[in-house]
């Protein structure tokens, strides 16, 4: 079966839990926005998804791309496809008006991403970045680049790519290599080599604008010297610019994004931003990229999902336990969805898929605010809560992923290691999200040294006051949430003590720390949706399954960090 | 870098943690054995296993099994590696010597599966279930059957397999629908379908000896009406039998192992054990095959961590936290096994390899007591203590091989998501132990329902109390070992209980209850290595691992099963 959009739970999240229509017409370029658009907006955007990206997804992995003399090709049906999305607008969603987008908010697109990427991951990688790619160049480009590059990125006629990553500097971008050496016309020549190029080549689109992360002569050492500049395949007279692909690799999954090799030979390209400060407006990208790739991590699990309750829906082996279920009749066997342990898993991942989508919305939301509020602390608040919550949705929900993914493969027995299915593509697909765009372990380190230090905690308390306040404490789930809030805003204390004795520590409980901070969102997340959904299994089974079999993992990593930052604290006493 | 066993480790948990040489000495097949013979045998086999399997295994994944008109063609290098496990009598270790087997303890074969495992899971298949099949034929064949097939199958000259799964029966058999019919002469005409047939063909073997569970006419309905019927690929009197293969499965890993659709048209077999008791006859391959993938589970999760290990070494990004480590040198980045979140993944592996393989060899030491020792209670209490252990073993260590070969692929970053290192092959194969030979959550089903319930968890009371006597109480981590094995007794009491109100409730707590018993037992195995290792960081490293980061889960799991028998206990409190 191919993934199929479900509108009607992004409606309830959005209207009647966030509900984001008041919030976002309190915005000035919403002011119009209404429940009308945004049903319209998603039941087209889901269409479209379900019957033009999604039946592309098999062939994606089984052909896959080709490299020949240069060339990458795309998978059959994939031009086509892409096309359908830059003629439907649909990449321009959120772009401004002004530069051809159709100016609706981010966390459409955010919707939108999130259906693409269950549907296909393979051909989404290919709009993936650019997103990201127009803030960058909106943001930190010259006029002249912006007149040339803006317009066909906001509508996708070009794609980019973002070059950062070297044989020897992956996590480590400091170490990068590549040279810009500046020309006397203002341009710079370019030369180098970058690997795990995302759409690094393709056939989809006539140029391809590469951001690529270099140094300039003289810069200083380390991550403070290096620059971001444009390199596009395609140059201004037309003529072809000195890019290109060298291989394509091969991967465990998502054989149908090119990850490429690629090769700058002394290539023409343009300064974006400041010099020296190229990881600055690279990271712009890099936030939007990183709950982006949240988003992908959520539509991978309700695609495993879907497939895996369709499954279980069909398919009986042995009698349940306990009273008969409606669904035997007269049959020997029960459907596997009655059997206790396949019913685990299945609402299991309802709750992560639920959960993580209502913090994934509200985080998108927090970013149409930070970027259209009149009220400039409040755009700041905003903006400050987006960068807390990143890199924690960013790992949690791609870890789950993962995990829930196998999960889902294990309801079909013997059937899920096979392709037929379609359930291990999803999980050898989403095993990349784990490390792109930082690792997980990155993302957790972020958290800790750059979020939750600096400030001793000060920031993610001021942020659990804000989530708090939308709880109703006369609920009894609610109130345990702000117990679980106030031990968070404890353990923060306790880690930034600890973390001044020694210096390893907070790279030490990051990880632990980091799902402290993951489940109490999420438990967060389920409070709300409790007090706002209906008593029907749809949504009191997943609430169910959260608290029974997600929520006891934050006492167990709360006692973890807090042995930890104990050991440093009395390093007498045992650790 | 391809596997390489080290032997050392083995003798370490074998002569100083277990004693096994005088144990084994005790049993009467055993007199001559010594620790000289021991060395002798891991030694080549150690060194057979590098230079013979270990190099196949990439080629295993790449070029995979091939199907053509029938036949299938393993990957290149397979027939000649294959021949030379028969040759060196490998097959054979401990098959009894009247059968042509070296007569050796079932400890020593463990360890060699488990390195086969580690080097080539795709090639290690083929012999995989050829031990079980031994078992089988030995204790359930006719005398005909036995002088037939007996010597060939203990030496591997001809390969077999186990032909349970249809597509409609699964883990539920008793809807298995391959019917056999009674000839005059004594043999069986066997008709039907089955997949998923591990070496169903190939070309490794003249013959293959296909044991078909099948129903005979008038069979009562479910499991009681199977029968096992043993059809050779090719007659005694050198004819091809009606067995087919009809095509090969596309799976996501284990490539160098054809998975087989078979079809069974008339063809010729002989009843081996008695009309409707197939079950039980296959039950003894079964349980030895169960051990097996839980040693393949340990082997595999080596394979990953020797990666990674490696790759820690000499791959340099960042500076680590805290004082500089010895390996920087003039560096301007650390190794990265000098960062935390690699050491934590490094470690933690490590935790659950040592553990992990000294529960499987005390539990392999088990099966020579019980098959050997000339005291019927000690036989019987050594059986009972494997039929305890196997279940649990065979879910957790697969479990790990594939969550710790994905941590593993982790440390590479994007470089392990790419096919150059093989580390992502590990995690595609090792994916399908988690479902094959019953699935984990089939064991975690038997554990509770067969092995617990049955006697109110005297069983598993009596084995911790063995465990326990092995315990240095005077140590401070044993005796929090004896305080958590109290805390399992007094949960198997609960679970009993708890069961009787609600019969449901042994499926819904079986998967945490596993991990309980797993987390307590891998405790167990770290104090008996704890208090018989020297302090070197080889050990030490992931003995403070295993209390840091695996032991948390006792209490979390703990917690969830005590919950859930409280709320069939007591319904009016909050669940």
């Amino acid at each position: 079966m191919n993934y199929q959009p479900r509108p009607d739970d992004q409606r309830f999240l959005l209207d009647t839990v966030l509900g984001a229509t008041p919030r976002l017409r309190a915005l000035g370029p919403f002011a119009e926005f209404d429940d009308a658009l945004q049903a319209q907006v998603l039941d087209e955007a889901g269409k479209f998804v379900a019957e033009v990206i999604a039946p592309l997804n098999r062939t994606g992995d089984e052909t896959g791309c080709r490299f020949a003399e240069g060339e990458v090709h795309t998978p059959p049906g994939f031009r086509e496809a892409y096309a359908g999305l830059v003629e439907g607008g649909w990449l321009a969603l959120s772009a401004a008006p002004e530069d051809g987008g159709q100016g609706l908010p981010a966390v459409l697109e955010a919707i939108l991403f999130e259906w693409l990427s269950a549907a296909n991951h393979g051909l989404t990688m290919a709009p993936g970045l650019l997103h990201g790619a127009y803030e960058c160049i909106r943001h930190h480009g010259s006029e002249a680049l912006k007149t040339r590059y803006l317009p066909k990125i906001a509508s996708g006629e070009w794609l980019a790519t973002m070059c950062l990553t070297e044989a020897h500097a992956g996590s480590d971008l400091g170490q990068v290599r590549t040279r810009a050496l500046p020309q006397p016309d203002g341009s710079f020549r370019v030369s180098g080599g970058k690997i795990f190029i995302s759409g690094g080549e393709h056939d989809l689109t006539p140029n391809i604008v590469h951001l690529v992360l270099c140094r300039l002569p003289d810069a200083p050492a380390g991550p403070k010297g290096l620059s971001l500049v444009l390199v596009p395949k395609q140059l201004p007279d037309g003529a072809r610019n000195a890019v290109h692909c060298e291989r394509i690799e091969e991967k465990m999954g998502l054989h149908g994004s090119p990850t490429c090799v690629m090769r700058f030979d002394d290539a023409t390209g343009w300064l974006v931003g400041e010099p020296n400060r190229g990881l600055a407006a690279m990271f712009v990208m890099m936030n939007a990229a990183r709950l982006h790739v949240a988003l992908q991590g959520i539509g991978l699990l309700d695609a495993a999902w879907q497939k895996a309750d369709a499954y279980a829906r069909e398919r009986r082996q042995m009698r349940a336990p306990g009273p008969a279920p409606a669904s035997r009749g007269a049959e020997a066997a029960d459907l596997i969805a009655e059997h206790p342990a396949v019913r685990r898993i299945l609402e299991t991942q309802r709750a992560w898929i639920d959960g993580a989508r209502l913090l994934a919305y509200r985080t998108a939301l927090q970013l149409d605010i930070a970027r259209h509020d009149a009220d400039p602390a409040r755009r700041e608040r905003a903006e400050r809560a987006c960068a807390l919550v990143t890199p924690v949705l960013k790992a949690a929900c791609t870890q789950q992923a993962f995990d829930g993914a196998s999960a889902c493969l294990q309801v079909f027995g013997g059937h899920g290691y096979v392709r037929e299915w379609g359930i291990e593509q999803v999980l050898r697909d989403a095993r990349v999200t784990m490390i792109y765009e930082g690792t997980n372990e990155i993302q957790a380190i972020d958290l800790v040294v750059r979020k939750l230090l600096p400030d001793g905690g000060a920031g993610i308390a001021s942020l659990l006051i804000e989530l708090r306040d939308e709880l109703d404490a006369s609920r009894d789930f609610d109130a345990e949430v702000q117990r679980r809030f106030a031990q968070l805003r404890y353990l923060g204390t306790t880690i930034a003590l600890a973390a001044q004795r020694d210096p390893a520590l907070a790279h030490e409980v990051a990880d632990d720390y980091l799902r402290v901070v993951a489940i109490a969102l999420m438990a967060w997340a389920w409070a709300r949706i409790g007090n706002a959904a209906p008593e029907t299994p749809r949504w009191t089974a997943p609430a169910a399954a959260f608290r029974r079999f997600v929520l006891p993992e934050f006492e167990m990593r709360l006692g973890m960090v807090k042995r930890a930052c104990e050991a440093v604290m009395s390093p007498g006493a045992a650790a």
